[in-house]
C-alpha cells in the first residue's frame, strides 16, 4: 500500500490541519515545505546540511534525472535514495512541467508528449505509463502522474482539452501503477523495514482559473481515487486572488482524509495563506533560487543581500533567525562573498532561506497543534511579512 | 611581541620536527598545511566545515582583499578575523606574487611595484611599507613582506637583482613593522585575550635555483631578524630535484628556533618530503582548486572523479578515508554532480581534499612526536602516494 496520512489536529476557523504522512522512508509532518532537489541534489546544500535544517522530504525532478544519469542507472543503484544517499522521503514530479516548458520543442498527443532534450536536442517521448515506470525505477515515495500544463492565460477550449486529457492520463497512470508498483518499485522499499508501505500515487487537478473546469477536474480525479491530491497549473502568472481563490475552491472538493499538495507554490505569504485553505504540502524553487541570486527572506521581508547598501552592515541576515548563518556571519561579509563571486555566498544564503521556509512551516504546525494558527496567520501577514515588503 | 614557537619533538634522522606556533588567535600545531582563503573565504567551504576539518590556520590574499572589499573596509570591521567571522589564526601574503603575475601590467622600481587591477584596470602601487600597513589593517597574525618573485627560468643577473631588492625591501618592511605594528594592528588583538601576542613578521628568502644566491639571500634575511622565515620563489616550474634541493639547502641556513614556511607548495608528496627537510608550514591551492576541477586525492593516488569511468562506482572517493563525504556519498553520485554542473560537486570534493591534506599533516605530526616519521615517510612514498600515480 501507499502512504498513510494521519490528521493530528485541525484549526477551528480555517481549513488548516497538521498531520503525518507515513512513508516507507520515514514520517513527514504536515503542512510541509519540500526543498527542490532537481538533479538529485538540493542546489548548494549537502545532505548533512539538509538534515540539520530538518528537511523531512525533498522533491526531485524526473525529467532531469531521466536525462542524467538516466532512470535505469538510478535503478541499478537500488533507487534514488541509495544513489544520492538520502534515506528520507522523496517526491518526484512527472517531468511534464519541464517537458511542456520547452517551447516549440514538444508535441502533445493522446499517447503522451514528444520533446527534445535541452542538453543535446535528442528526441524523447513521455507517456503516462512511461513516467510511472521512470518514477518507480527511481524508487520515489510519492509519484506524480503525467498531466498537461497549459500556459496562462489559456482559452476555455484549451483548458477543457487539457482537463480531459489529464483525467484520461490519470486513469492510465493509476492502472499502470496498480499493476506494476509492486514489481517495479525500488529494491530498497523492502529494506527500509516497512514493507507494508510502498510508493504512493497522487492525482493532479488542472483547469487553470476556470472554476467550472476545476470542479469537473477535481471530481474526475477524485473518482479515479489516489493516495493524495495535487493542485497543478497555478503560480504560472495568474493574479494572486486567482491563486488563492482556485486553491480554496479546489481544496473544498478534495477528500479530507488525503493529503493536499499545491504544486510549485510559492512565497512565504502564499504558503501560510494556502495552509489556511487546507493545503498540506508545498514545493518551490523560490528559497533556493532566490538565494543564489542574492535575495534572502527575513522576518522583516525580502532583502537583496548582494546590494552595495549592505557593504557596511555588521548585523546578521535576520536578527530574529537563529540559524548557523545568522549566528556567525554579517550581512557585509555575505554581501562581499556575492560581490567577489564566491560559491559560499550561494551556500550561506540557501542555508538561511531554507531555514526560513522550514522554520516558518514548523511554527505553522505548532500553531495549528496548540491552537494559535489564526493569531499566527494574522501576525505573520500584518506585522512581519508582506509580499512587496523589502527591508 | 609576535608569535612564540615551541619545538615539541624532533625526528632523529631527518630535519623534521613538530611544534606549536602560539598566536593571539590560538595555537597552531606544526607541520601545518594552511588552506588558501583568497578573498576571505576558502572556496566552497563554510567556516563550520573548516573547523570540523580541524583547519587551524588559513591563508588570505592581501592583493584580493585590497581590491575587494579594501583593507580600510576590513579595518573598520575590526580586522579580517571579525569581518569574516574566523576567530582562528590567519596568515596573509604580501600580494607581491599576484601583482607580479599580472604579465605586462606591472613595473618594479626601488620603491615598490606599479600594477593595474585585474578587475577594472585601475592603477595601484604596492610598496614594502604599504603592504605592511595593509596587512596590519587586516589584522593578520602572520604578515609577509613584499618580495620580488621572478619567473623560472631566470638569468643570474635577474635573480641577483631580485635577491638584493628583496633584502632591501625586507629591511624597510621590518623597520615599518617595528614602528607601526602596535598602533596599526587590528583592534581585536587586545580582545583576543593575549595582548602580549601581536602580529608577526616573516622574512622571505629568494634566489631561484641558484645555490649561491640562495645562501646570500638566507644570510641577509636572517641578519634582519624575523619571527619566522619563508622560502619563496619555488614551485614556479623548476624540476622537482631543485624544489627539494633548494628547500634542503636553504633550510640549513635558517635558525632552528624559528618556524620555516615553504610558500605555495605543493603536492602531498612535496609536503611530506619537505617536512623531512625541516619545513613547518605550507600553503597551496592544489587541494581546493583540484577539487573544483574534479580531481581528488586518495590514499591510492589522484582520481579524476568527473571521469565517466566512475559513473557506476558505488564505492567512496577513498576507502581509507573516514571523512563525512567518504562516509556518505559514492563516487558515482559525486561524478553525477560534476556531470550536471552542481556546485555541491565542488563542495564535496573540496571537503574531502582538505581532509586528505589536513589528515596527512596530522599523521606527520603524530609520527614525529611518537617516533615513526621515517617509517611514515617511506610507506607514504613507496606504498601509497606517487606523484604520477592515478587510481
Amino acid at each position: 500500500m501507499g502512504l498513510k496520512f494521519t490528521v493530528v489536529a485541525k484549526d477551528e476557523s480555517t481549513r488548516a490541519r497538521t498531520g503525518i504522512l507515513h512513508t516507507a522512508h520515514g514520517d513527514v509532518e504536515t503542512p510541509i515545505f519540500m526543498p527542490v532537489g532537481t538533479a538529485g541534489t538540493v542546489k548548494a546544500m549537502t545532505h548533512d546540511q539538509l538534515e540539520e535544517l530538518e528537511a523531512q522530504i525533498i522533491l526531485a525532478n524526473t525529467y532531469h534525472l531521466c536525462m542524467r544519469p538516466g532512470h535505469e542507472k538510478v535503478r541499478e543503484f537500488g533507487g534514488l535514495h541509495r544513489f544520492m544517499s538520502w534515506p528520507h522521503p522523496i517526491l518526484t514530479d512527472s517531468g511534464g512541467f519541464q517537458v511542456m516548458s520547452l517551447k516549440g520543442l514538444n508535441k502533445v498527443t493522446e499517447d503522451g508528449v514528444w520533446f527534445s532534450s535541452h542538453l543535446d536536442g535528442s528526441r524523447h517521448f513521455f507517456s503516462p505509463e512511461g513516467v510511472m515506470e521512470f518514477q518507480l525505477s527511481l524508487g520515489s515515495d510519492i509519484i506524480m502522474p503525467l498531466d498537461e500544463c497549459v500556459d496562462y492565460p489559456a482559452s476555455h477550449e484549451t483548458l477543457n482539452r487539457s482537463v480531459r486529457l489529464t483525467s484520461r492520463w490519470a486513469e492510465r497512470s493509476k492502472e499502470f501503477f496498480a499493476e506494476n508498483a509492486a514489481t517495479l518499485r525500488g529494491s530498497d522499499f523492502e529494506q527500509a523495514g516497512k514493507s507494508d508501505l510502498g510508493p504512493s500515487l497522487f492525482g493532479i487537478v488542472q483547469g487553470g482559473t476556470d472554476r467550472e473546469l476545476r470542479r469537473e477536474s477535481a471530481l474526475e480525479i477524485c473518482e479515479t481515487c489516489f493516495d493524495g491530491y495535487a493542485i497543478g497549473g497555478l503560480s504560472v502568472g495568474e493574479p494572486k486572488e486567482d491563486l488563492y481563490g482556485v486553491t480554496d475552491y479546489v481544496a473544498g472538493f478534495l477528500p479530507e482524509d488525503r493529503p493536499r499538495y499545491l504544486m510549485g507554490v510559492g512565497t512565504p505569504e502564499d504558503l501560510v495563506r494556502c495552509v489556511a485553505l487546507g493545503v498540506d504540502m508545498f514545493d518551490c524553487v523560490m528559497p533556493t533560487r532566490n538565494a543564489r541570486n542574492g535575495c534572502v527572506f527575513t522576518s522583516a521581508g525580502k532583502l537583496v543581500i548582494k546590494s552595495a547598501r549592505y557593504a557596511n552592515d555588521a548585523g546578521p541576515l535576520d536578527p530574529k533567525c537563529g540559524c548557523r548563518v545568522c549566528r556567525r556571519y554579517s550581512r557585509a561579509y555575505i554581501r562581499h562573498l556575492f560581490a567577489v563571486g564566491e560559491m559560499s555566498a550561494s551556500v550561506l544564503a540557501t542555508y538561511h532561506n531554507l531555514r526560513f521556509y522550514l522554520d516558518m512551516m514548523k511554527r505553522v504546525r505548532q500553531s495549528i497543534k496548540f491552537g494559535g494558527f489564526g493569531k499566527f496567520l494574522s501576525e505573520f501577514l500584518e506585522n512581519s511579512w508582506q509580499e512587496s515588503h523589502s527591508v
